[in-house]
C-alpha cells in the first residue's frame, strides 16, 4: 500500500502486528480514530498501556488479576482444596460465567507442545506440584482442551502427581454431546466416550 | 463476560469500541499483548496517540497528511489543474496504486447523507468551489461511489460549479464490467451502463 503519509503507515504497521488484523483492517481501524475526538483515542492508548504495564498474575493460581491475590483466590467462601486446572484466563472466565464451579483455579498459561517449543517449564507446572506437596490440595480438576496437547500436559501434571506418592483425587471434565446437539453430527470419537462414560439416568435429572 | 481483573475489563471495553470488533476479539488482542514484551505494546500506543494528536490535514486537498501540504499536493510534477474529487484517503491509496493518475486530489471526507446527519457544510466542498472560482481548475474529475448518497455529492457540486457561471470540465470515472469479469454476471445497471457508455475498439487496445 502505498500510503502518502509516514505516522499513518506507521500506525496502520503497529495495529496490523496484532493477531488477525490485516492491512487493510489496520487502515480501517485507524481512519476510524481520526473521526473520533482525539481524547477518545488517548484514553485507549492510556488503558492498554496502563493495563500492561500494572497487570499481576495471582501469585496463589497464577490467573491476571489487579492485585497479587486474585478476586476468585481470595474469596473466603471458595473451596481452595479443589483446582482446576485450564490453560488461560478465557477458560476461567468460561467457567465462572457457568455459576456452577466453587473451587479454586490454576492457571498453566499453555499447554506442553513441543512443536512450538513450550515445556514443562515455561508453564506453572512445577507451583501446582508445591500445592499438592504441601497437601494444599484434595480433588484436581484437569480442564484443558482435549487436544494432544492438552492430553499430554494433563498426563505430565498426573504422573508428577502419582510421583509425590500422596493420595489426591484426580478427574477431568466429562466430554461428550453438546446439550442440545443432534447425535448424527456429532463426531464419532466424542459419541463413543459418550457412551463409554454414561452416567446413571438418575444423575442427569438434577441439573 | 465476568472479568475478574477490572484493568482487563476497561482495556476489553476500550478496545471493542473500534468498528468491527466485539468483545471477545478485544478479549483475544489484549490477551496478545501479555504475551508480547511491554515495549511492544507501549510501541503501539505511542505510535497510535502520535498519529492521533500530530495528523494534519492538507491545507489544498484536505487529505491526512504529516505535513501542511500534502505529498501529492507539493509534488511539483503534478497537474493542478486537475482534480480528482473523492469520499476519503483510502480512495486516494486506490487510485495511486494504479500509477495512472497525475493530477492532485480533493478529499470531500465524506458523502451528503442526510440519513447520517452529514450535510454539504460538514463536507469540505465550499474550498473546492473556492478554488474553481479563482481559476486554479480546469477539470474535476468525479470518483465517489456510485451509490445514492455519491451521486447526490456529485450532483450537488455539479450544481454549485454550474452556479460559478465559468466553465470548468467535470467527468466521472467510467462505470463499467471489471477487467476479467465474465459478462454473465454483472450486474443489469452496470452492463446497461457499460453498453450506453461504449467507447471505440481503438481506445481499449490503448491500455
Amino acid at each position: 500500500m502505498d500510503f502518502s503519509s509516514k505516522m499513518l503507515e506507521e500506525a496502520v504497521d503497529q495495529v496490523s502486528q496484532l493477531p488477525g488484523i490485516g492491512k487493510r483492517t489496520a487502515l480501517r481501524l485507524v481512519l476510524h480514530l481520526l473521526r473520533q475526538p482525539e481524547s477518545q483515542t488517548l484514553q485507549l492508548t492510556q488503558t492498554l498501556s496502563k493495563f500492561r504495564s500494572n497487570i499481576k498474575r495471582c501469585k496463589n493460581c497464577f490467573n491476571i488479576s489487579d492485585t497479587e491475590i486474585c478476586e476468585i483466590c481470595s474469596n473466603t467462601s471458595r473451596n481452595k482444596s479443589l483446582v482446576c486446572v485450564v490453560e488461560d484466563v478465557r477458560d476461567v472466565m468460561a467457567i465462572e460465567n457457568t455459576g456452577q464451579y466453587r473451587g479454586i483455579y490454576h492457571v498453566l498459561g499453555g499447554k506442553i507442545s513441543p512443536i512450538d517449543g513450550i515445556g514443562p517449564s515455561q508453564l506453572s507446572i512445577q507451583p501446582l506440584i508445591e500445592k499438592a506437596k504441601n497437601g494444599e490440595i484434595e480433588e484436581i480438576i484437569f480442564a484443558l482442551s482435549s487436544t494432544m496437547e492438552g492430553d499430554t500436559t494433563n498426563f505430565y501434571i498426573f504422573k508428577q502427581l502419582e510421583n509425590l506418592k500422596i493420595s489426591i483425587k484426580t478427574s477431568t471434565i466429562a466430554r461428550g454431546i453438546s446439550v442440545g446437539d443432534e447425535l448424527e453430527y456429532a463426531d464419532e470419537v466424542t459419541l463413543g466416550r459418550s457412551i463409554t462414560n454414561r452416567v446413571p439416568f438418575e444423575n442427569s435429572l438434577k441439573n
